[in-house]
C-alpha cells in the first residue's frame, strides 16, 4: 500500500516510521526538508510539496502542529487542493478545531476527494509504539480503506460519523477528565485537612473501583505541589469551556463541569495557567486557620 | 492464633471461613445461633454470647450490619464490655459513623482494652476471596498484632491513625466517586445529544488516562437506563453530605462536590433515591427539544 | 395590659421602653440588676427572678443574647418553669436554633403554659423605633392575645405556624441574601475587570428592577475593600450551611446556594470569617494577569 | 434642537413623541411608512430614507428591533452611511451585541461621523414616561451634545467609556439578576417544602434588606406557577452565557453565575425556554416524596 505523509514533527516522524516498518511505501514531505532525511534512510521517498505527494499517492495522511499549519498545507500554493481529485483520500490526524476541520473537508469534497479527520489520543511514546487511539470521522468508505494503516499506527481506531465528531469526542473526554481532576484535588485537600495522610488516600484509591492511570500518575507530584506542565491548565480550561458551549447548544445542563470550569478559571486568575492542569489543586488549599 | 468473631452475615461468614482455612482457631457468635453451624463444620468453636467470646479470646473481631447492632454487642447484657480487660483487643470491622465508633472506643479503653475500627472496602466476592481493603484506625499496637489476620482477610490493610480516620477515609473516597459519577453522567448525555454514540465514548474512555473499573462496570447499564441498586443513591448522597460537613468543619471549599451533591439531591427529589447511585444520570437527560 | 420582660441588653432595653411609652405596665428582670434602673425611671416595676416575673404577669416576653441564656432563664432555679401555669404565656424573641426553641416549647407546654417563639429581623435602630419585623410561631391563641404588644415593637408581625418556623424563615431569607451577595460580588469584579466603573454599576443597579437596600448600603464599601463586620461572614456561612441541611432533609436541590456556600467557605479558608459577609467579594478578585 | 429618529416600533414611537412634546424638531423614518403618520400629527417631519434623515439632521437617533435591522439602516442602499459626515452624530439606542455595535461604530467613524451606542434599560411604560435608563458609550463629545435629548428620554443616562461598554453593563446587570432569580426560586421552594407559606416569605422579604422590585413583581405569579413571558428564559440564559464568556476572557471565576446558568439550561432542556425567566422556579420543585 502506497501512502503519503505530511508533517514530520515528533508525532509524524514516529508514525511514518511505523508505516515503513510494516511494509507501507511512504512518500514524505515536511516544511523543513531536512527532517525527511532520516525517513529516507528507512526507505521513504520524498516529494517537494504537499501537491506532489497527493499527485503520487492515493491516500495522504497529515500530522501538523496546529490549525494554521493544517490549513496551509491544503490551501497554499502547491498545496493538497491542487492535486486532490476523484478517488483520492486525505486523512488529517492533526488536533484542530471543528471549524478548521469543516473548511478542509468542504474544500477536499468540492474537488471530488475523500476526507477523514482523525485526531489521536496519546503522545510521543504511544506514537512510537503504534499504540495511539484514533478518533476518525468523515467519509466511511475512506475509513474502511485505510484501516490497515490505522492498525499500524494505533491500538484502536473508531469511526465516529460525520466530520466534527472526532473533535467533539475529545472534548467530552477532556471535560470528564477536568471534572475528575477537580474532584481528586478536593479529596486530597480534605484528606490532609482532616488528619489523613494524602499518600494513604492515593493507596486506597489505587485499590478501589475508581482507580485510574491519571490519579496514579499525577497524585504523587500533586502532593509535592509539583505541576510541571504535561497538559497546560489553560488548555484544559479552554476544553472545559468548549464542552460547556457544546452543551449550551444542545441544552444539556452540566453543573459539575461548570463548577470545575470555574475552579480552573480561578486557577488562571492566580497565575497558574501555564502549569499542568493538576495545579488546580492549589486553589483548594486552606491558607489560614479558619475563624 | 486464637480469635473471636461476632456477626456471621454474608460478610462475617466469608471472613470467618477464610480465617479458619488459614489455620486460625476461631470462636464464633451470631445473634441467630443457627448461622454458626456451617462454621462449626469447618472447625469453628461457638460461644453463647459476645461476652463469652471475649472471655475466651485475646482478640475479637466484629462484622455487624449497622451502628445499632455494633453498639448492642458491646453495651447490652452479656456484651463485649463485660469481659474486655487489660491486654484484650476488640476490632470492629463494621461500617459505622464516627460517633458510634467513638462511643465503642471509649468504653473499651475505659476497661483497659484495646480498640481498632477497621471498616472495609469491598463486598461479598472480595470477602470470600480475602481481597478486602481494610481501613484500620485506633490502637497501633493492636493493629500490629492482628496483621496476620488482616493479611488473610484482605489484599491490603492500612493503619490510618486515630479512631475516626477509617470512617473519614471512606467518606473522602466516596465523595470523589460521587463527583466522578456526575462527571461521567454529564459526559454520556453530552455525547448522545451532540451526535456521538455513548458506546463509543465508553470505548474511548476505557483506552485512556481516566479508565477505571466504575466507568467500565456501570457505563453499559447506564446507557440502557438500568440502575439496579448496588450502592443506593440515597446512601451515596448521604456520604456526599457528610463529606461536605467534614469539609465545612475544616473550611475546605469543595465546589465540585457541592454541585454533585445537589445533583444527587435533585435525583432524590424525583424519586430515584432507592436506585443505584448511577441513576443520577437520569437527571441530566434532556426531555424536550430546547427552545 | 401588664407584661413581663426578661433581658435588658441593647435590644431588650429598647423594646421595654417602647412598651412603657405606649402604656403597657412592664415588670422587668435582667441578670445584672443595674440595667433595670433606667427602666424604672420610665415607670417599670422590677422582680427578683424570672419566676417572680412570670408569677406576677400573664404574659412574659424574653430577649436573650444566645441559646444558653435562653435556656437558663427557663430551666435554672427561680426560672420561668417554676411559675408558668395554665393560661400564662411565654414569648421568646431571642434568636435561637430550632432545638433550643423546641426544648423550651415542650417544657412550657408540659406545665400548661402557652409558648411563642418570635425572633425578629432588625437590630438596635429598628428596635428603638418600633420597626422590627417579628417572625412568630407556636400557639396561635397567644399570638392573637399579644398582638397589641407586637404592634408596638414592630412594623409588622407574622404568625408562621408551628414552633421552629420562625427560625426556618430566618434561614431561608439569609440563604437568599447570601446567594445575592455572591452574585453581586461576581458582578462587581466582572465589571471592573472588563473595563467598567464599579461605581457606575452601583448607579445602574440602583435604578433598575433588582435595586435593594443591601446593594446600596454595602456596594460603596465593598468597592473600597472595607468590610467592617455588621454580619460576620462566618455567621452567614453557618446560616447557608443550616439552610442547605434543611433542604437536604426535604430533598430540595439548591445548586446556587451550594455554590455560594462554597464561596463563603473559601473566604473562611483565607481568614475572612470575622469580617463582614460582604468580604466574600475578595475571593472573586483576579490576582494575576491570566495566561 | 433638530434631531432624526429611525425606527418607530413600540419603543421608538414613545421616545419620538417625548422628544416632540419637549420642543425638539424631529424628522422620523420607519420601514413601514404608515407608522410615521401619528408622529406627523404631533408635529414630526418625515424623510424617505435613513440617508435622507441624516442629510437633514445633525443628530440622528435609532431604535431598531434587532441587530439585523440595526445593520440594515446603516449599511443598506439609502442608509445612514451614505450621508453621515464630519460633525454629524449617530446614536444607536437599540439593544445589539458588541460585534454589531463595533461594525457600526467603525463605519460611522471612517466617514468622519461620531457614534454612540446607547442601549436602554426599561420597556414600554418607562419609554412613554421618559423614565428609561440610558447606557451610553462611544464618543464623549457627542454624548455631551445630546444630553438634552437623553434628559427627555430617560430618568438617568450614563457615559460608560468606549463602544461596547453599554452592552457589557447590560450583561453584568442581567447576570446578577439571573443569579438572584435562582436564589429566589430556591428560597421559595425551600420555604414551601419545609412547611412555610411562600406568601409569608414574600412579605418578610419585602420588609428587609434585600427587598427589590423584581421579587415583589414576580413572586406572586411564581407562587401560582404563572410565567407569562416578560423576559423570555432563553434570552436570560443567553445573557448568562455571554456574561460567563466575558468573564472567561478576563479570568474571572463566577461559580454562582455558572450554577445559575446551568439551572437556566436545565429549564431550557425541559421546554421552558419561551416562558418568562422566572420559570426556572419550576426546576427546583420536588416532584416525588424523597426516599
Amino acid at each position: 500500500m502506497e501512502v503519503g505523509f505530511l508533517g514530520l514533527g515528533i508525532m509524524g516522524k514516529a508514525m511514518s516510521l511505523n508505516l515503513l516498518r510494516h511494509g507501507f511505501k511512504v512518500t514524505v514531505w515536511n516544511r523543513s526538508p531536512s527532517k525527511c532525511d532520516e525517513l529516507v534512510e528507512y526507505g521513504a521517498s520524498t516529494a517537494e510539496s504537499p501537491a506532489a505527494v497527493v499527485k503520487k499517492c492515493k491516500y495522504t495522511f497529515a500530522m501538523l502542529s496546529n490549525p494554521v499549519a493544517a490549513l496551509s498545507v491544503v490551501f497554499d500554493k502547491d498545496g493538497v487542493l491542487e492535486q486532490i481529485s476523484d478517488g483520492k483520500g486525505y486523512i488529517d490526524m492533526s488536533t484542530v478545531d471543528a471549524d478548521t476541520s469543516s473548511k478542509i473537508s468542504e474544500a477536499i469534497s468540492s474537488k471530488g476527494g475523500y476526507f477523514l479527520e482523525a485526531p489521536v489520543s496519546g503522545s510521543k511514546k504511544p506514537a512510537e509504539d503504534g499504540q495511539l487511539v484514533i478518533l476518525a470521522a468523515g467519509e466511511k468508505t475512506l475509513y474502511d480503506e485505510v484501516i490497515p494503516a490505522f492498525d499500524v499506527l494505533g491500538k484502536k481506531s473508531f469511526f465516529l460519523g460525520q466530520v466534527g465528531n472526532g473533535a467533539k469526542m475529545k472534548l467530552v473526554v477532556n471535560m470528564i477528565m477536568g471534572s475528575m481532576m477537580n474532584a481528586f484535588s478536593e479529596g486530597l485537600v480534605l484528606a490532609e485537612r482532616s488528619g489523613l495522610e494524602p499518600g494513604n488516600l492515593l493507596d486506597v484509591l489505587e485499590l478501589g473501583a475508581i482507580a485510574n492511570p491519571m490519579f496514579k500518575l499525577k497524585g504523587p507530584s500533586m502532593i509535592q505541589s509539583n505541576y510541571s506542565p504535561a497538559f497546560p491548565l489553560k488548555h484544559q480550561q479552554k476544553d472545559m469551556r468548549l464542552a460547556l458551549a457544546l452543551a449550551d447548544e444542545h441544552a444539556v445542563s452540566m453543573p459539575v463541569a461548570a463548577a470545575a470550569n470555574e475552579a480552573f478559571k480561578k486557577a488562571r486568575s492566580v497565575g497558574l495557567g501555564d502549569l499542568d492542569f493538576s495545579a488546580v489543586h492549589e486553589i483548594f488549599k486552606v491558607q489560614e486557620p479558619p475563624s
